[in-house]
């Protein structure tokens, strides 16, 4: 069905995002795999092309724009060159680091925080997730405690998205050992304080490219300026934000799964198997019909979900239903992709075996996909 | 996500179709099951109601708006009391009969065919299929030789929506003995015409209360005034009808998964088992989260397709893709619904039941879900 | 695979049972579909011929062998013809009701009850099931009050399968008005009691020739000579023989799965489509290809399973498992049998129809899959 | 269900085998993936312990033995310490490379490579596989032409499993250019051979510490006591040894879906989220459940498998059957598994990320599982 999301003002910012596409990362996506991290060129360079920052005010240096259609047209151009790590990268920064911040921050903060982040000189990440502690925020260790000025935090975090390249570290801390839901605050950890390092960069099954990492604290000192929001409200302020994030992981699903799909139906075409090409198989022919029809549903529910989302109407329900459904069409329609290379699938040089590896993780981060629906279960049947 | 389909008009009709339905519909629901038909009361008080005939125009007694919104409300206020048989014949009538008379057929036909269909006096049925001819038209044995004054229709059709109420039947023959895309011609047989007589009543999965049977033609003599359109033109009159039907049968689709969902909600948490309520374990929140997630992702892609619709964009690989993809997503919703009913569930006392049986066919009709496929493989991939 | 399963002895008396088929079911299996009911005839016959209480004592009249696979060689004569409603009735008996007896009953109970049973005389029915009890048994509401020589049984029973015909039904009523795991006993209601009834004949998705019905007990006085086993006893009693039961819902799934899918490849070799056979599609031999391979899996399973049956080593958790894995089995089979037979599939004249109707009820009943994956589940996780 | 495949033969077999797999293969797992290589040293240890050769005549320094289970008990072995990659290296000496050349060879041939390969001295390789030809072997543009003594090789193979460390390589090249059934030979091309070379090793999803890898033939001499069968013979004798090589797929996949199993098992029975351990979630339970019924169902059916191949009755449609049912239940195993360890899951520091990246080839290699379900297919619906 004819797509009704885009006006003229994103296919405009379609083409310089292409241009910065294969200007900026084509020339160096095999080596930031290699290097398994994204070096800050890129960086500096999207800041200045106004890649980041879409929906921060104007004032701060952003674009100004609430409408998601714009990060949408990044995160479609990003997938067609399978460049999945910058992408989340990326979003790390524009989907949560810095909304995080122009919500949540006093004018101080983001006056500070806001036009280096803008400017792709300071990278942004959410420490949540500790060893031990997955999806279930109330586990959390890492603790905060009051001193003269600020907090002397002190724990330990796992799978940090832009681990090591990050220099604006969001932290949930406890902030009070009684615990219970009012018990957590957020903190701006930054790279220099001191007591605040980088463990282990981690080995993953896929998204090699990012630089998913543990982050140290020992006795770490944050001045009260860096508390982000109320003393407590952590919970609160991490429950408005989620929406976005994963809006922003099926939005990139939807995204990688038409890439990888346009470019399997075209490996079809080109290649023979018994005397015709594969694309001549009915079986070939079935899967096309199958993932291109799947596909186009996820398209039409994506881009309905991103004017949900821009209207302000799109409910954590929502966010949690689109999560795991794309996320998990995403991966079924690269594995049946790949299956369709045959032993090619299975080697790194045709794009559908590193979005194979680097899909996996999108059914689990973001809230893994079993907490999407303890989310929509709960609202459904009544219970808290 | 909110819902933006419908206007206020749209709302306001769907009070004078809920009413009917109590009035005229739920009393009956269970003789239409025994009777195994659907008797004309309701086709005669649907047409005074004007619930026949949404599109047809004004001038023929019709509601003249070509917005499938309102053809839409009508099925999903019969899904709501589960009278599938009932929107199948509607839909028969409404989706097929009236819009190949009223854009194929000439003044004259439209004159005279229109006003009693749309006031429910008349009954339209299409005959394609034949004995040993599911989606294959090629293989339509039935023949029309041509007369002084017309053509002798001689052959044998099967699984005949309406079968037996049908008034008006038109019936694709064979009129050029060579065979190929031009053999064929659309003719408006009528219930008096001497040699044409039903055949058996067929015993079904489901849709019990439908009246799906065979027709004969013994040398049924059709006056040239009954043929529709062009001879040799069938094929091609066909095919531009198919996206209406195929539409119909996914909103019908959506429309009763949305209902079978509900009341299964509802039953979910009444039942209970183990000390508590069915809803409360964390399989039947998986569960019902996923289906309504599988729901409101079809329910947001069939609304956009009725828009599609009306804007005069939905292609024949749309229809197949929404027809295929929401019959499937129609029978696992039910099925998963009859299993949380437990051995409630395998009962007719339950909506789910019948809904389970009467489901089955929308995978077959209306062109099997594997027509539909290689319709959108061929597409793809670039064959004929 | 070479199967292993049988010896000749068995396949001996493979051809009786064949023998049997063709002369007293094939002729009446559509009569029984009309009536909603087998008549007794077929019983007496059965009996006659010694196909009834196969693993019962040969001093009662039965076989005396212990060796299912005399039992397994009925269900795969009855899958071949379709007779699904009457392996269940007479899986009632086999392999439950006699079992029951044979089992917990005492000496003169056996002499009293076993003989005419084996014969055919009288049916056996288990009531356990109460409307608003599902698989929980706990909820069973049905009481006995000890009075002077017996016990008054009052209370309703659902879902009995046959449930009108039956002469003899072990029914599980609560003997201890507290409560808890010994408060249930097993007692042998009689046909002739007085107060003891029937309810409704219920109206099912499918499996229409078996009389599944209500019972109703009002102040039936059931002797103490009809108390099953222990007072307080009847869970453990219960429990002991579920194994038996869900081994005959496996042998029975495989059974069908088997004989359905031998009809639909006979279909697809028979049946023309655009110019060819069905079975000449890639996508049919895909669809076929899956089909073989899954029934060949479950074959060499189920075999297995009967063997470790035999030897006494077949425990709760592998009935579990093999209860809920060949049922689902044998339902994704028979519904991707149905599409491969296009319109013919949701007509009832071919046995694919039938098949599917009937099949839904396998995953419900004998402890619904739920209810299978909570005791495999437990044991793995050691939870009680 | 017991397992009853085993005698004490196999069981003492198996001890040897941990002990080896404890000394030789776990110290060195992390530390062949990092090379994307395994060094000689565990094929020197392994021939000195008899682990390889097992089916080859005792004459030849084999055991002897056609009995798979041994081999099995290897499998079975690497699997629990998840030595994926060794296993295939083993698995195409043992299953393929030594089976074709003491079913092929002449004696002459028998006694110059048996004993080395035996020994692990001489590593092997079976060359097929070509750029642009994947399962569709008529498509081999390997050629050799005859000459003085002997046969020039001249073409590229792919995808070659043990392509960087073989000495023998077991190639399959065009001896008439008409083509043909009968155009193909086998030879053996060794190391030292002039003009024969490795192309890349490749970078792959997962099978890391497999040196998979590009073969090159330029002008390569082969004398003709390197010729292995009969000229034009190659197809006949491939087909031959396929039965044997898609059981070792199917019987590592078993043994490999078992191990992540019970590690995954493990798992959830020590995390803890929301205040409880992750077993004790309803959906980890119903996962774990499912899981185990599968690999149950699967592992009796291997084991009659092997125990089918033992007699001689394993044939290429049971082969087929075997590999791809089996190859998906292991890839949707692991997958299942993987999500339960959540973010840890996609992680490489717990066995099931890796077994994730190593498991997605089996349902290609060998065969594409397409391929596979083309040969039961058509034999089903009898076509050639």
């Amino acid at each position: 069905m004819k797509r009704t999301l885009y006006s003229s003002d994103h296919e405009a910012f379609r083409e310089s995002v292409a241009a910065f596409v294969q200007r900026e990362v084509v020339p160096n996506l095999e080596r930031w795999e290699e290097d398994a991290i994204i070096d800050r060129g890129v960086w500096l360079a999207a800041g200045k092309q106004g890649l980041l920052g879409l929906a921060a005010p104007e004032e701060y240096g952003g674009a100004g724009g609430a409408d998601y259609r714009f990060r949408n047209v990044i995160l479609e151009e990003f997938a067609k060159v399978h460049a999945t790590a910058l992408a989340s990268s990326f979003s790390l920064q524009d989907d949560i680091a810095i909304p995080y911040i122009a919500e949540i921050g006093n004018e101080e903060q983001k006056q500070r925080f806001l036009p280096p982040m803008i400017a792709g000189e300071r990278i942004g990440a959410i420490a949540m997730t500790e060893p031990g502690t997955g999806s279930d925020l109330q586990g959390i260790k890492t603790s905060a405690k009051q001193v003269a000025g600020g907090w002397v935090v002190n724990g330990a975090k796992t799978f940090i998205t832009n681990g090591i390249n990050s220099d604006l570290v969001i932290t949930v801390a406890k902030t009070d050992p009684a615990g219970g839901p009012n018990a957590f605050t957020l903190f701006v950890v930054e790279r220099e304080m001191e007591g605040f390092g980088r463990g282990r960069k981690l080995k993953k099954v896929g998204l090699h490219a990012q630089d998913t990492a543990e982050l140290v604290y020992e006795d770490v000192f944050v001045p009260d300026e860096n508390v982000l929001g109320e003393i407590g409200g952590g919970f609160g302020q991490l429950k408005n934000m989620l929406p976005l994030e994963r809006l922003s992981i099926a939005a990139h699903a939807v995204a990688v799964a038409e890439a990888v799909l346009a470019e399997t139906i075209t490996y079809t075409k080109d290649r023979r198997a018994f005397g015709q090409r594969i694309a001549d198989f009915q079986n070939t022919q079935f899967e096309l019909a199958e993932m291109q029809t799947l596909v186009n549903v996820a398209r039409v529910y994506v881009d309905q979900a991103i004017l949900s989302f821009n209207a302000g109407e799109f409910t954590d329900v929502d966010a949690a239903q689109a999560k795991w459904w794309t996320s998990d069409l995403q991966n079924d329609v690269i594995d049946r992709c790949l299956q369709l290379h045959g032993g090619y699938g299975f080697m790194l040089e045709y794009p559908v075996g590193r979005a194979y590896q680097d899909a996996r993780i999108q059914r689990i981060f973001g809230g893994a996909n079993e907490i999407m629906k303890m989310i929509i279960g709960r609202k459904i049947v009544g219970r808290p």
